[in-house]
């Protein structure tokens, strides 16, 4: 940590400043420039609050040198995590994990259809939705119970692991007495700390979904809540973030896949569905997540987008999957994986 | 609400759609441009899900006549709300309600230390976090329970009703036993539905701030989820939102002040301490808030802020507080308010 | 053109407001809500002024329905637009037009040092810089007349055309005298009208970089501009909007390469070295712009990016080009495409 | 300056760069944190292209410890900035500046009938545009030329100085024989640097609006450009940044206003017109500019706004131009101002 005073600063302050920060066991190197002093502080710094150093009138910036993650850090562990979601099914590693399904569960006939002919196209799990965040309060909320169970059993017939979110921490038993693979925290959730520690406490696989207006730091932040609590089993998803651009719903950002697998270890897929909400997009952006190195891509899909419930806007059909599969499967090996 | 088609959108279309709209119970103008068609649809729209609509391939655009709030909505209230706080304290009418206190309860000397001050000065609320949303698990959390009951105390002593932030839903119980007057929903929270309806189901003011990246109308949407429960008490608060600037924590957005005001009739507060985290911008944008109509403000007073536990770099002391609190008074009549 | 009004619009309004209209020879459809009325504008809205009409106090919404722009559009000319650079080189077919070399023009040796080791490995064209825009006065500002010459001397050595950018309309003719191929409108330059204009009048390939926080609309209303004066020759490049992330330079819209070629016949080339500000993350972008139908891309290119005047840190060596471009040849065919 | 070095950077290359930097006449401070090497140079910085140095492999970050502009900072030049702009008029001292006028000069009865308006009311100068730069081809370009001398003519006739905005270069002369008091660079040409050049080597005072999505810092340094020439008249003027939100045309940043004032020794304006583009808002947001210490504002007012050709929707009339301006008068002395 590196800390910058003003012009002008007191001797006196900068004293109680180097004896405060020696107390707690780190050594300082001062450098006295033309018009500002700078401190290094040399040691574990993770004792020191960098948001009260900040606040010392004195202070001018305070600059981290080491990441505010451990856990989910590469430095820590410079392999890539490879995650067993069970099944023989894995995210991380070699081989690209293909995530699909309808946004929301509606029918045990259109959730194991789907997943009938998803799994036949070869995705690897089954995704859907029971419980449904949704801006508006009279907008269709998902099945609840009754769809998670609908996908359990659509998830064990077709043979898939299934991923489905999960809003509140008092749900935690049933997502884990009904078998969910994988549970999902959503972007609207993505520093709900309380759920993040409540899903840290047990040792499903996470699937953390960036938060809308997340820097790629507080998503990394978010993963280390989980990761704190003993649940090292965390996916990354990037689904998108909100700029000026409102075209397409938000702006997918493949930049932060890169970014996210250099300073982490953990696996990162990408949402095409969600960051464009627009369908005919979809297919491409799959491509171009694979082709920058994604470990995984997560693609809503509908048997009747245009009567679905929720996000058919967005929703390709599974013949327009089956397609996509068929490219993807051609396109992994020029970047070293396989589908 | 005006659905616009595409060009060459094939006739079948068109029927199948206005059938299954007047199903609903709509009528429908139909409006033929010189390459594309626009359906007026009239009468009560919020039985159409506006999603499902746009995900047909051959629709361009749904635009929105009315508003997706009712509650929340001027349309449908057209006077002020003013929200009843107990112990002769309102929000929302001629008066503006300072709230004010630090970021973090630390000790009862500290809280009632910083109450006695501000009350003083002529604060209408204590202000104080005990369950606190840090983005590391590493960062000091809150004093939790403990500093729940040091806040009641310190509110009862002064006379202050107090406002203070719930992080989940099991912890609503604790709230309204210890006798909490205005429970605060952060602005990581503002889209967790959740935690809304839970305490829509209260009848306690929610103070519901404003999320990092929340639209004008995601917002009054997550206001529009608490009164759906049937509490109508709700108190917005504008705290800054994310943008490309880094040189303030936040960007204050004081225009979603007047246009929050002319969409809806609840009360908008301001909280400028978040919004900049500098302690040295807090006092002008007070003034700016409200010089441009707030209905109140929220700051961050701490008596020693050079040492607060949490946010110390935007607290002002108590000092500076009074200081404020002589030029506010001078500045509302000439807004035709009253502090 | 659609306007919707606000409820208790007078009636002497709607009459005033409708008799103006039609006087400039459009129809009208009325609709009436429960609430609210909605004009429904049919003919050639051209003549209409948008924002003037915005500017009534009882007009609540104004909804275009066609774009506002013409030429630029997929409407007027579904077929996409092949432009022609000479020398045998395209953008906009089937081939991917592959642009590179440094950010700025040094000497001669290294301009045809690069141009000789991309013409290798089969890049199109030469970039480079002359009139480079700096943040800072005190920054590098390129070799201006004396680079232009070395650029276009390399380009005809290694039988490369050359695309480099303009700053001021005053240098129009140098760039015409000297021969350069291509001329690049920078992003701080997207809505500098009189520049647009300028070059619409020559009939020059124009390669015109997106703002950075230009809308795809803006965007193309900039490639209007050009294509008003007469010169149809416009080539759009993607390279990254500004956002909230500051981990890279910018962040790369790879939906706004799908949302362009959906709405315009142009072509659009994508720049992954300014998008992100960091040279390990070039060539996996470039794979994901290709994957996702990108018309070519743009890559800085440096023979010693450790010492270069300008933007080194998002060079690539030849070395690094050279296997990117055995990527790329590999990776083109599976979307439909050749390099 | 500080660089910090990634893990395991080999001691070569410490040696080579700490060689190259001591060659260019500065110190270095050497740091060896647990896993980090950080490197603080002292000595005039200005030598090192911080860029360049970014560019290595084995560099991690590098971080400014002085501000990379001088002529517009308040370290070289404590006291406020007041810029005479003659005929008695200033900006940057007690008195506040209220300039005021059309979006467009239409005719010489409107220009001159607003500008009588306006005096009369207490504005301090007179604007108007007569080169407008509009996103469409098709949109009203202004009066140019012709417009030009309405506005000197009307200014002549109030008593007013002018300000009107410059689109490029070669305009210039036109404009200082014409004999316009204040040269705008609108918002879309602050990073158009060879404009920047070219009102540097004039004396005229110039309006420097910041660019929709210009950081504090870049704005700064795009004054420095004009001051880097010899003119040390700007003034700069918050007209709005673009951000996700979308129901007001900009976002007002008024925490931009205390940022500035706390930097550089330069006066700040405020155009609460353009940035809300919705005149019920200008009032109330130029009350909250004077609160919180800008220096001046500048409003657009039309006489007849629902006919006018440019941002009818964002002008207020005379009427209520001249009830503002009663307000400010009672405002300001609670700020320490005067109008």
């Amino acid at each position: 940590m590196i800390i910058i005073l003003k012009e002008n600063t007191p001797k006196e302050f900068v004293n109680k400043l180097t004896k405060n920060i020696k107390s707690k066991g780190l050594q300082i190197d001062i450098s006295k420039g033309a018009r500002k002093t700078v401190l290094g502080l040399v040691g574990d710094t993770s004792v020191i609050d960098r948001e009260q150093v900040q606040g010392y009138d004195y202070v001018d910036k305070v600059v981290r040198v080491e990441e505010p993650y451990k856990r989910a850090s590469r430095s820590f562990h410079p392999q890539d995590s490879i995650i067993d979601i069970g099944g023989g099914v894995t995210v991380g590693g070699k081989k690209i994990a293909v995530m699909a399904g309808p946004c929301s569960i509606e029918t045990p006939d259109q959730i194991e259809g789907v997943a009938k002919d998803i799994a036949a196209a070869g995705a690897a799990m089954l995704r859907g939705g029971a419980f449904k965040p949704r801006t508006s309060p009279y907008s269709f909320q998902g099945l609840r119970d009754k769809g998670l169970d609908m996908l359990v059993t659509a998830g064990k017939k077709a043979k898939l692991p299934v991923v489905t979110e999960i809003m509140s921490a008092d749900k935690l038993d049933v997502f884990l007495k009904d078998g969910v693979d994988v549970i999902q925290i959503g972007a609207r959730n993505m520093q709900n700390f309380d759920l993040l520690k409540a899903v840290g406490k047990t040792r499903k696989p996470i699937l953390l979904k960036r938060g809308l207006c997340a820097t790629i730091e507080e998503w990394l932040m978010s993963a280390e809540y989980i990761m704190a609590e003993g649940n090292h089993n965390v996916i990354l998803c990037e689904r998108g973030i909100r700029t000026f651009e409102t075209y397409t719903r938000n702006t997918l950002d493949l930049s932060a896949v890169l970014a996210v697998k250099h300073k982490s270890h953990l696996p990162v897929v990408v949402d095409p569905s969600h960051a464009t909400g627009k369908r005919w997009m979809v297919a491409d952006l799959a491509k171009a997540a694979v082709a920058c190195g994604a470990d995984g891509i997560m693609i809503e899909v509908h048997n009747d987008p245009d009567n679905a419930l929720c996000d058919g806007a967005q929703s390709i059909t599974p013949d327009m999957f089956t397609a996509l599969m068929g490219s993807l499967r051609q396109l992994a090996p020029i970047v070293g994986r396989e589908i």
